[in-house]
């Protein structure tokens, strides 16, 4: 981890340990470089990255502000590292339905960006928050990116195993939402009834380098899941 | 518009123009410095700009990309610009139900940060995109801020006059998501029928100074509405 990542943890642990609130205003720029030791440089990397985030805001000439609108249990839609980290108090299980290698299909490879016969790793499974259904997952990651996979990697979080096991970097995702109704078969896996609403995502992640590795289609249980979406201005 | 952002949306037009492919290059940094005759410094503050608008990506050591997944048709949940920027090729209308000088209810005192015996404009709209129901709506301006509304601004874009009629600074956004059924009122008013799904969003808008303005609940059409959101690594 490099300089400027660790002092924004350290500026997180400080806003949560303080309970600082929305608005509350953060030490000057000058303050926090003599507190952390480090150039003017990093530290602003440091609160870019935590603006990035939707930690801070930042106000020319004013300063550096909390942001905490986060309400609790909400699965962020911009985090890109697996929603097991917005529910770390909730307890997260899954259950792998598919697990196996095969070729693509047409939507899979065009998304991928991969031929027809390339491998892929096809795993299917429910994930559960707190013994509820929280979604129905269907993913085909490259094998030529995510070489190896099994069914305990499977029944944990992926994204943690592409990460640290791999050592892969997760970089940029497209997301796409539809609101619909559930089929039969999505209300069996999620005990819903047909016809009951449901949030169907489709997830193209890539790897920093622009990737894409994982092509995903999620449906979520209306009961159990919300989101929140953080998002900055744009000066355009 | 600074120098940079000029220069941002010259980009996002050779980009558009030449139809350039997720994944295609962009010319290097110093063709780019060369080409709109600026310093480093200002391109890559317009580089850094097209990237949080998801439209390049850069990679470390090899160049800037072009990132655009964006599906048409798709309302981006991350713009704060109002969705009529997404839609501009389709007909959006209002028809406009109720518009009122009012006390905030006190979840809209409580989420615009105002005292509850404040004034804020009441307005309840039903948008339309290309004459079906695209969405219910209610918004909470603080009035403080939002001084003037009247019917024609409001069958209109409110934040374009926001924008361009106030002279404010739209800043960042905080969307609250949930999945349910439409009740009876909410399916009259969508030509919808009572228990089919609804996309339900509780936004707050703030300045760029972190002062919220806006309040609203949205409850969209689900046959009407799609929703893309791309996100850019964390690195944390």
């Amino acid at each position: 981890m490099l300089k400027y990542q660790e002092i924004a943890i350290e500026i997180e642990k400080y806003i949560e340990e303080n309970a600082l609130q929305q608005g509350d205003k953060l030490p000057v720029l000058e303050t926090l470089m003599t507190q952390f030791a480090v150039s003017k440089s990093t530290i602003t990397k440091s609160l870019d990255l935590l603006e990035k985030k939707g930690m801070v805001f930042q106000v020319r000439g004013s300063g550096i502000f909390v942001r905490r609108h986060k309400r609790k249990g909400y699965i962020s839609l911009l985090s890109n590292q697996g929603f097991k980290k917005d529910l770390e108090d909730y307890h997260i299980t899954s259950n792998i339905i598919e697990l196996d290698v095969r070729t693509p299909t047409e939507e899979a490879s065009h998304n991928l960006n991969i031929e027809p016969n390339a491998d892929v790793y096809y795993v299917k499974r429910i994930r559960y928050i707190n013994g509820q259904t929280l979604c129905v997952e269907e993913s085909y990651y490259n094998k030529a990116i995510i070489s190896y996979l099994n069914k305990e990697i499977v029944s944990e979080s992926i994204f943690d195993y592409i990460r640290e096991g791999l050592g892969l970097k997760v970089g940029f995702t497209d997301s796409y939402l539809h609101i619909d109704k559930l089929n039969d078969e999505e209300a069996n896996y999620l005990g819903l009834n047909k016809g009951d609403p449901k949030l169907y995502v489709e997830g193209i992640f890539h790897l920093t380098n622009g990737q894409p590795f994982d092509f995903s289609k999620v449906t979520y249980n209306y009961q159990q899941s919300q989101f929140f979406i953080q998002s900055n201005g744009y000066l355009l």
